[in-house]
């Protein structure tokens, strides 16, 4: 877990401000209702964890070590910031740049105080996952497998991208009780092509002969999971097939680089190296990300990735290929550094489903 | 509509950059897929609009007076926003502080303009709803009367705020090919006093005497309505009874006063003068808020509100009563400013619903 005096000496600041939704939630279980709107800040102080938030939250739970400052009615949080980290002599503040907006900047250097920006302070601690949020995902994870099995019988000719979204959110929510942990990418024959296609905007159909890909993920006690499976339905090409089985040979030896791997970005590199070796295309984003909390953190997992293998990471290994206005593929899995090596925490099979 | 002119005279900048999702959404009909992260900006330049994005919304639609820069693989938007202003000469360019991360003034001032912060900037346009917004609106709003109406006979005891929430989602989504426009608050008897209960992570079952309060919105054509209303489930008490009758006249009360009322937050002094008159307590949020692509948008009708009632205006009024540990009860309207005075958009009637 995360040592604040350490974290405020590596810093050199007096106190820090944590104002980004997740490492509020992260540090003191504090969870106020919406990530997108400015609800609670988080100041690290004197060895104090001071969750700032209104009225509305008074009886919300948080853990043991942090305590809640219920702004008065009309008192802006800022000014209460001010005033606590001048209480305790606070000359230098530490602050989310990546996450603070400007203003709120511009506001809190009001009250006499100077700010330093930092970005991605807690990534270094939320990229290590510990046995409780290993546990976590796990289940998310689980949960994805059990539901694209639930819904392979349900996919046949007419049905369009849309219908099948919606099944696998009803079945994530009412079959597991969980959440979908991002609107799911259904995407049809050449729709897949495109690796971020919206479904929700888009109007596909499936054929007799079409190929699916299916991208979701469930998110179950706060942590994600991630999967992308392809389906094919009726008669599928042998060009298809034989594509298939190259890029999954190619997601395999991925994963299994993992193990030795140091750097991450050397991950990226091997993945679509061997893309090249089998003549395949190479992909437009990265070979995978972290998740956890988000369904997008640390560690990356691309070719910037300046992030360092270590045992408690994890993040998805997703090599695509992608033929414009022909059809799109990938393969995705979410593992995890063991101290025993790879540990793929998506247990659903690999091969091309077919329907 | 907004003339980019006399935006950019009355900011005194050279450009101006809207980095906010609905901004961009409203000045280009241009729509990546989230809202959370940063997927666009906009350069308001030149009396041009440069919708600044990365490859994969190169095929995406926007409107006819503004044009896509598509970002090359490793450039970063803000060393294209910093080019494109340098080559047209700017040396001032406006922000919206209200949105722009810290992190990102500090890269646009390193590409040598001078940055200004500005709130709101789109405010006073987005607030006054054209024809064509006020007829999605209208179309939103009916959707969740209809969903009201249709979700009525479903109530019964034994039933937990959870799966009616989700069953309000299902109708939405299934029975008119609409979106939620937020989680539902379901908030049975105690529950219900407080204003943002979180169903989601809330345990309430419906028994027999309870009262219910139900707060959804619809989204539809990625426009926003809003509606608060009460269920007596089994035999309610008269006093619920009573106190429900006396909140309703103050409800229609206040909004008949919109008619008279020039300042909006005279509306919310007025509703919260009747509550008085009628000895009721009064309420911790505001009497109301606007409404359009934002569930909360301007103008603000609440006692800190500036704003000036007019015409085109869409803003919701909700008073409630809330006594903690007992029960609370809330009447919510969309409404709008009209030529000919107000004018009720939702049409579902406001007497308690008994089941």
């Amino acid at each position: 877990m995360v040592d604040i005096t350490s974290l405020l000496q590596t810093a050199k600041t007096d106190a820090f401000l944590i104002s980004q939704f997740y490492n509020v939630l992260y540090l003191t279980g504090f969870e106020p209702l919406s990530p997108h709107e400015r609800e609670a800040y988080l100041l690290l102080i004197n060895g104090k964890k001071i969750i700032i938030t209104d009225g509305r939250y008074a009886g919300e739970k948080h853990s043991d070590d942090s305590e809640l400052y219920i702004l008065k009615p009309k008192e802006r949080a800022v000014e209460a910031i001010g005033r606590i980290c001048s209480e305790n002599n606070v000359k230098i503040l530490g602050c989310e740049m990546d996450d603070l907006k400007w203003g709120e900047q511009i506001q809190l250097e009001k009250t006499g105080m100077e700010l330093l920006p930092f970005a991605r302070i807690l990534s270094p601690y939320r990229s290590i996952k510990t046995d409780e949020e290993l546990f976590a995902i796990k289940q998310a994870c689980h949960i994805g497998d059990q539901v694209l099995k639930d819904i392979t019988p349900y996919i046949h000719p007419e049905q369009s991208e849309k219908e099948i979204a919606w099944l696998l959110e009803k079945m994530v929510r009412e079959g597991y009780g969980a959440q979908i942990a991002f609107d799911p990418i259904v995407a049809v024959d050449a729709h897949a092509a495109n690796p971020h296609y919206n479904t929700k905007q888009g109007e596909g159909v499936i054929k007799d002969g079409s190929i699916l890909l299916i991208d979701f993920g469930v998110k179950s006690h706060n942590y994600s999971s991630d999967i992308t499976r392809m389906v094919g339905v009726g008669g599928v090409s042998d060009e298809i097939k034989n594509t298939y089985a190259k890029l999954l040979e190619v997601q395999k030896k991925t994963v299994a680089y993992v193990n030795t791997a140091a750097e991450l970005k050397s991950i990226d590199t091997f993945c679509r190296n061997e893309l090249q070796k089998n003549n395949l295309p190479n992909f437009s984003h990265s070979t995978g990300h972290g998740i956890g909390l988000e369904v997008h953190e640390a560690p990356r997992v691309n070719i910037i990735s300046s992030d360092i293998k270590k045992v408690g990471q994890v993040f998805t290994i997703e090599p695509g290929i992608y033929i414009p206005d022909k059809w799109g593929m990938r393969i995705e899995d979410t593992i995890t550094v063991s101290e025993e090596g790879v540990e793929v925490l998506t247990r659903f099979p690999k091969a091309l489903v077919l329907v």
